[in-house]
């Protein structure tokens, strides 16, 4: 099946398409704020019938804890591959709110982009996928492999809460020979990137708790043991001086790659100089004997996302605090085992603690790294779709973020995913006045035809896998 | 001049003292509110009223940057002592509102005590002074000792911002043998105590900076040093294991007490497990070799009242934050020069602050310990009043806290202070339903009128402090 025809379509239906996407921005499917959980299911309602009405089959919406997942299917060519395509449908808030030039939920086209919130993520990424199975349906009636889509609602609360046990529900049924995602940025414009590997992601929250109630530091400062000078000292001791972390054992199975795959790095990779400009500073920190690329995707790192306790206004107020909170996020690489680390975790911080107060430790989430050979056939169809779609080859980066679907997928499913993003650095992501490069909705949607195409291949490669089983994650 | 008079007039107009002091604490003169700068203004326009007309004289309302000081005095008897009356008209905001049972601004009278923000800190003690002067004004027409009245309205705004200056500016016209001032607890009803000696007081704040604004965990989780773990690893390094403070130099002026003060101390003060059990606590902490009782009053500490970095919101957003932020409170002891202890800490957080994130330190507010003798004559006279007062000998008490305006006192007119209060520990001070109880405050009144008349014997004992020049602060 030649993507030809439908590479014409595309072209032919532009307008068309960046209307429909204007329809799809106008929800303001804010999964994070329950007030608009009727937008979310309004939005889910919209896509459902809109993948009805270009030709996909067994279309459902399916009901979580929160927000539903939309579900769709062509599997007619049954001994064809099948491949998984994923997106979400809702969006970060909005706010600030006086900072957008044009409405967030009001899309508008200027200078060849499209603004609006969700615009770029994840709605127009994933409607490069949707028109692209439009593309053949409509001229083909038919797709070149099997297709399973799951659009979910819930990415932007973080961790994916109810994929995963949609996932572990439904695995015969999703079963898949590789998953698609387009989620992430290319380096820039015309520099298509295709992500191999992710870091996965423990979220915890530690507590110090000391007197009942907060206490007055004129009268007790010098005999209470404060739980904020207990939670740095826990916290001060995670690391060593060399940007270490102290769990013992925290670093037994971290995987060890050949000097081969780290010349690879250091060849392809970001530099060093890079790094430190893109995070705005003049000197690194961390552990001594690897590059920072390396540090921030091969080698695992403990981060305070946060801490707060006793009185955070303006002045002094002077008491020593009842209780100290800190936000904790531990990024794990192949081969820690998640429930090994959180564990790890919470012997340590109990043996650390000391008698005078008492802490706690909670687990919100957990994900697990995801990882795929960069010789897996549906990278090498991934690379071909981009070469045809943008007209250059892409490069192969590790990524030190946490993708919790791709790692579902991988863990539940066994499917490795393919992170072919098309947004790009200045897209605004999150930010106010978020927006979508027309040519890259317009070249996505032919790469994600080509990807299609190319993934035709995909089920006489799979015995190629088992020989590169060291990559499993 | 005998005190009976006096007593028996201010037995008599009990009734219409309390209309006056409900007329007082109806103005919401709460210090912290700008919008109640106003109600601060009229507050002290009727307070300067009331003295003039119970018969003081030079009454003035004298402005600062915020909230006027009220002035007055009666300085006839100039070959007589003089005695610095202080207390404060402004109060603690009154929220939550909710939590009370009758309107904080509206007062009330019920099971003999008087409902109302205010009513006890420090409205009701402050009258009881005022009081004890008309009692005397109107029944003798003159007073046993000079008086001079500072009233002011900054005292709820922590270290009484405006009143240093006010008091340095003014050193000669308020110079006077003791000073008095009714602000603090009582054991228990009928167990009035004697304050001799508080801790200093320096409060800070130490920010640390890293990148420019907060980073994506996953892409920089590695490679940049965390503002909140730097700030951990400076706040966990400012105490040994053993509770002691590590600034350089930091213990070295403090004072070593003769083993006969500890003793009295030892036999005087509240026990260890008294300490324990109002801090609600099991366990101790802090430096060893010294009684709780002497930790929390002739030894220094130091406490982080509050920390605050990065996220804090429910769940977790996985960034490095770009800054963190910590408040902290020094109790200094005598000997500690607070310009030395100062330079101290901000030296020692320079020192220790690694060349990958930077520091500052800023200074808030300064207060001196503040020390009496329990042997000087004012402390003396104040004794012999409570017991005329109350029929009690109150005990003499230190303080861990810090009171500004005894050491402004002590510091800038070389004058002690007398903290002779009045209320009872379930008076609700700073919290809703503030009370003062009405028995405490005739009995307050004719403690007062008692103070003035022993206070008169003063100027003959004033020779006789000399000797004890280890007790200055």
């Amino acid at each position: 099946m030649t993507p030809l025809r439908a590479v014409a379509y595309a072209r032919r239906h532009r307008p068309r398409f960046i209307e429909e996407l204007k329809e799809f921005v106008r929800f303001p499917s804010v999964s994070n704020q329950p007030r608009h959980a009727g937008d979310l299911r309004r939005c889910a309602s919209w896509l459902a019938a809109h993948l009805r009405r270009i030709g996909l089959e067994q279309v459902r919406i399916l009901p979580t804890k929160r927000h539903p997942i939309v579900y769709a299917s062509w599997q007619r060519a049954r001994v064809r591959p099948t491949v998984l395509i994923y997106g979400h449908y809702d969006v970060q808030p909005p706010e600030p709110l006086a900072e957008w030039k044009t409405p967030p939920f009001d899309p508008v086209v200027q200078d060849n982009n499209l603004y609006g919130r969700g615009a770029c993520d994840d709605k127009g990424q994933l409607f490069t996928h949707v028109k692209a199975l439009e593309a053949y349906l409509k001229t083909q009636r038919s797709l070149p492999v099997n297709v399973k889509c799951i659009f979910e609602g819930e990415e932007e609360m973080g961790g994916s809460p109810g994929l995963r046990s949609f996932v572990t529900r439904n695995k015969a049924a999703l079963r898949a020979d590789a998953a698609v995602m387009s989620d992430t940025r290319m380096l820039g414009p015309g520099r298509p990137a295709i992500g191999y590997a992710q870091r996965g992601n423990l979220r915890f929250e530690v507590e110090v708790r000391g007197p009942h109630q907060d206490l007055h530091s004129g009268n007790f400062g010098g005999v209470v043991h404060n739980p904020v000078q207990a939670l740095c000292d826990i916290l001060s001791g995670l690391h060593d001086s060399d940007g270490r972390v102290t769990i013992p054992g925290f670093y037994d199975t971290v995987r060890t790659w050949s000097d081969q795959e780290r010349e690879y790095m250091a060849r392809t990779g970001p530099k060093d100089a890079d790094l430190l400009s893109q995070a705005g500073l003049s000197k690194e920190w961390g552990e001594s004997g690897y590059t920072l690329y390396e540090r921030i995707t091969v080698r695992p790192a403990l981060t305070i996302n946060g801490i707060s306790g006793g009185y955070q206004g303006p002045g002094i107020k002077t008491i020593i605090p009842s209780r100290a909170l800190a936000k904790l996020s531990i990024r794990i690489v192949p081969d820690q085992d998640p429930r090994e680390i959180v564990q790890q975790l919470r012997d340590h911080i109990a043996r650390v603690t000391p008698p005078t107060v008492s802490s706690s430790v909670r687990t919100l989430a957990v994900s697990r790294p995801a990882l795929v050979n960069r010789n897996h056939p549906a990278l090498k169809a991934a690379a071909f779709a981009y070469k045809k779609g943008f007209g250059s080859w892409p490069v192969f980066l590790r990524s030190g973020g946490s993708v919790p679907a791709a790692s579902i997928f991988q863990t539940e499913l066994g499917t490795p995913t393919v992170l072919m993003g098309f947004a790009l650095p200045d897209d605004h992501i999150h930010a106010p006045n978020e927006k979508f490069h027309l040519p890259n909705f317009f070249q996505g949607i032919e790469t994600a035809i080509w990807y299609l195409s190319a993934a035709a291949r995909l089920a006489n490669a799979r015995a190629q896998q088992k020989p590169q089983e060291e990559w499993t994650a």
